[in-house]
């Protein structure tokens, strides 16, 4: 297909972290898409003419020439095997690939609700209740977040310089792209973490402004829980 | 790679849904590979021994001349594209191989967890507790797994006898396994929803007799519960 002839919609909500690695990819990439955004804080994900599109009221969707297609995992892998991007991605090597599957799959279970359920407390539960986040909570929350940071260092980046080896895959987007959340509240939790903070300065030396474009909405609630 | 010169481990527990798939998938495609029980009950996925072949301490995990994979998804796409098997269970066309991503996306945050909790409540704790299921849980879990069994049939079998098309493919493989878990307390969750049975029954007899050398432990628990 000729990414010139191919009409790209991608629904997104830039304070969603798959979205945010969907948009780096496509950014970074040169891919021509359109963006529709559809905002979660209003539960635009809820309409009926969303849920048409998708029934899991989830973001991001991509419609591609009429081919829909939800979860992250599944649109980064396709975009990264029907555009023509650099190979780095998501490497036709089945070794290579296994590797960027393996981490993937255990993103789903791991980083992805460990950062996400730090943000959840510290951000969108006081929003909603107007109460200060649960310490007791937060504090599980952070240990849970811990030990798969510790994974993160000792097994995927134990000896390679992105997670999935020596080049910069889908994994290290959807990765990174989770790990900023908390950065909500103004927490940075990669700040100690040398390993972790070289590999994100290594993630946004690659992807160049395009990272803090996509970050911009969080960058500012950062600096609004500074105040 | 020519499969009778790969030496290929597979470390599995037949209780686990996911070591089912795998073990499903390589003998049904006569796949030569040698099994290595990790049993779970006897926390063998916690020895030093396995923990350096995977320190997540997860089955299952497959060695294949000597490349160490983890993660369901990540294991059946690997073999699934490396061992000559019938394009059915992940096609290269982009389109359909995305249904699957998805699917097997969508799966790890919904068939699967929700399956799995009324196992673990219904068998699991009161073997560990010695008291009968906490009947508020169970009730809790149950109407969690009822939303994912609406979508399985209102989404994904929509229109279609298999998950993710005409033909069947590893998202059916790891999705059964998951729905068939709850049997071990005597539950049947498809028995009353004629659209997923009729679809279990399809995978059983695409499967032939492999589907029930599988689940061979799983049946002698359920047959244990009905006494």
């Amino acid at each position: 297909m000729d990414a010139r002839t191919r009409a790209l919609e991608v629904y997104v909500d830039l304070m969603s972290q798959p979205c945010r690695a969907l948009l780096l990819f496509l950014r970074h990439n040169h891919i021509p898409h359109t963006v529709k955004n559809v905002l979660l804080h209003r539960g635009e994900q809820k309409t009926p003419e969303f849920t048409k599109l998708n029934p899991m009221q989830k973001v991001p969707v991509i419609v591609d020439n009429g081919f829909v297609l939800t979860e992250s995992d599944a649109i980064l892998k396709y975009l990264a095997t029907t555009y023509k991007v650099p190979h780095h991605w998501y490497p036709q090597d089945p070794k290579i690939r296994a590797r960027i599957n393996e981490y993937m799959s255990w993103h789903q279970t791991n980083t992805r609700p460990h950062a996400a359920r730090v943000f959840i407390l510290e951000v969108l539960m006081p929003r909603m209740t107007g109460n200060p986040p649960d310490a007791k909570k937060v504090e599980r929350a952070l240990a849970d977040l811990s030990e798969t940071l510790d994974k993160l260092e000792s097994v995927f980046l134990k000896q390679q310089p992105f997670l999935c080896g020596d080049e910069i895959t889908l994994a290290d987007l959807l990765a990174i792209c989770e790990l900023m959340q908390p950065l909500g509240s103004g927490r940075d939790v990669l700040k100690d973490r040398p390993k972790l903070d070289a590999w994100r300065e290594r993630i946004k030396s690659a992807m160049k402004d395009t990272f803090d474009e996509v970050h911009v909405y969080l960058y500012r609630l950062r600096d609004k829980a500074r105040l």
